[in-house]
């Protein structure tokens, strides 16, 4: 649209900063801009983890001007979050990052019934204010510098759609999606460009962490899930970023939901995107239909599973 | 699918709560279902407003079993919520309404590099834990009670999609739809439906106080909106309800926003929605890159209005 979007974005020597680039998915996307030849500030909680990630994306080097730094905060508050950023920025002369991915975030599923008011407030830090705070407080400075560069946020295939156990998470990935098309709409004033990704499940740690919570009747609903490791996720996300596109996603089922979920995103190709809108188009409702069945199905056992967990007492 | 929504639901001698009940679209629904025989009660803050409504409640009075109740709560944490519902629910033998809607809500449009963090946490609050809450609430209950019903939340056009200015309210209001669906989906397991309404512009208390501090740029986009009364709005809502719609939309470009933003969520009607849709597919990128030109070319004004407010210094 007018030009924004008409070059293809090319990493090098730009300064990459990365939340929740210690691991997962931002960790593979760390490695992959690497390679690209791009300076990269990666920020997590575990001095640990940022150490072994620092080793891993030192093997991807390109030139000796390369710069790689990690950082190790907290990223919860807008405090936090903007602490983070000053020290990134740092080294820089203060300049803002040229381009931000917020790839930090955790999910928690379980019955909705018996969440606590906690695990829904969880639920929203961790999918929602943990990268919203770091695109709230990077769009404030690249505006205050007249910047211009790119904010990537990253959602989740729940963040087009919802099912059974994901009542605290999907809130979180549709919010951050809303976020996304508003700042796409509103940063247009500054030309920063805004994407954000939806992956699909990712076979990470924290996907390890999540299904030790999640309800064994989401879990079956999930199992013909094809998944993506992180450097494919990566990757995904990567070129999309490149392309310019403000929806991304990397697999077809979530590009199903893309295309059908759209509203008035801007489409990624005109002719392929109706091409999947009309697939889900007949395809969602049967898909829909069956989760609905499987999940009336386990109400007889469900209701024996809330009876010994002492619900009813 | 399987019955659950095969009959129109009637009001007739059914208790119903409503937040945000003592103004707007609130007040209008609760009118609507007094004068369909329903029991009625309404939390909000403020006594003052709460006894007018009463008032005006009273004058659709059907016949002299109704019982309408009034409750003065706050509804911004778990714990107030559930207060609330506790006390509405006292008189029914401490049973839990057959239908809540949850009305409450409120909107600040601003600039987003001009939020404090305060405004975003704001923004969430009034726009989805307020209502979220309430869900949480009377859906633990229901299901303690054994209880099958109707929970309706409210959220928003902008639930669907998102414009420059709505950085705060928008990512509360997919959350609120993203809610929806995940309790859709869950609730199946206790016989409960989950409704959602996307009212448009409403010409209500809450939208001259929003308009206060709406930019200049997004009045400009929502010029040529259509609106509707409180009355309109919670006529639809309620025509809605009644056919079982998952989400519910009364005017034209919220449902051509629905129908392209539908994803999994089951359609209203597999003809019309995919005749919207279709509209939808071609019209939006027209509106979209008019919107966009539109903030394009508010650049060079915008700068100049953020230097008056000393955004720079």
């Amino acid at each position: 649209m007018f030009g924004l979007f008409s070059s293809k974005w090319n990493p090098d020597g730009q300064h990459c900063y990365i939340t929740g680039g210690s691991s997962g998915l931002g960790l593979s996307l760390a490695k992959i801009l690497a390679r690209k030849g791009a300076n990269i500030s990666i920020v997590a909680r575990s001095q640990k983890k940022l150490d072994a990630a620092l080793k891993e994306i030192e093997a991807e080097r390109q030139t000796p001007n390369q710069k790689f730094r990690v950082y190790s905060f907290a990223l919860d508050t807008a405090k936090a979050s903007t602490d983070a950023l000053e020290a990134v920025c740092e080294p820089y002369n203060g300049e803002t990052p040229d381009a931000t991915f917020t790839c930090a975030g955790a999910s928690r599923p379980m019955f909705f019934v018996e969440m606590t008011d906690e695990d829904l407030i969880k639920g929203m830090n961790d999918g929602y204010w943990i990268q919203a705070w770091t695109a709230w407080a990077v769009s404030k400075k690249m505006v205050r510098h007249g910047r211009k560069g790119k904010i990537t946020l990253v959602s989740s295939t729940l963040g087009f759609m919802s099912i059974i156990g994901y009542a605290s998470y999907s809130p979180a990935k549709h919010a951050l999606r809303a976020l996304a098309d508003s700042l796409h709409s509103e940063l247009i004033l500054y030309g920063i460009n805004v994407h954000i990704y939806f992956p699909p499940t990712m076979y990470t740690p924290g996907y390890e962490e999540e299904n030790k919570t999640k309800p064994k009747i989401t879990l079956k609903i999930e199992e013909t899930d094809a998944g993506a490791t992180p450097d494919q996720a990566a990757s995904a996300l990567f070129q999309g970023v490149v392309k310019g596109q403000a929806h991304i996603a990397g697999d077809l089922i979530t590009n199903l939901f893309r295309a059908s979920t759209r509203g008035a995103t801007p489409k990624n190709n005109f002719i392929v995107d109706g091409f999947y809108d009309l697939i889900a188009f007949f395809a969602t409702p049967v898909w829909r239909a069956s989760v609905d069945k499987a999940v009336a199905a386990h109400a007889t056992e469900h209701r024996q599973y809330l009876r010994d967990r002492g619900f009813y007492s």
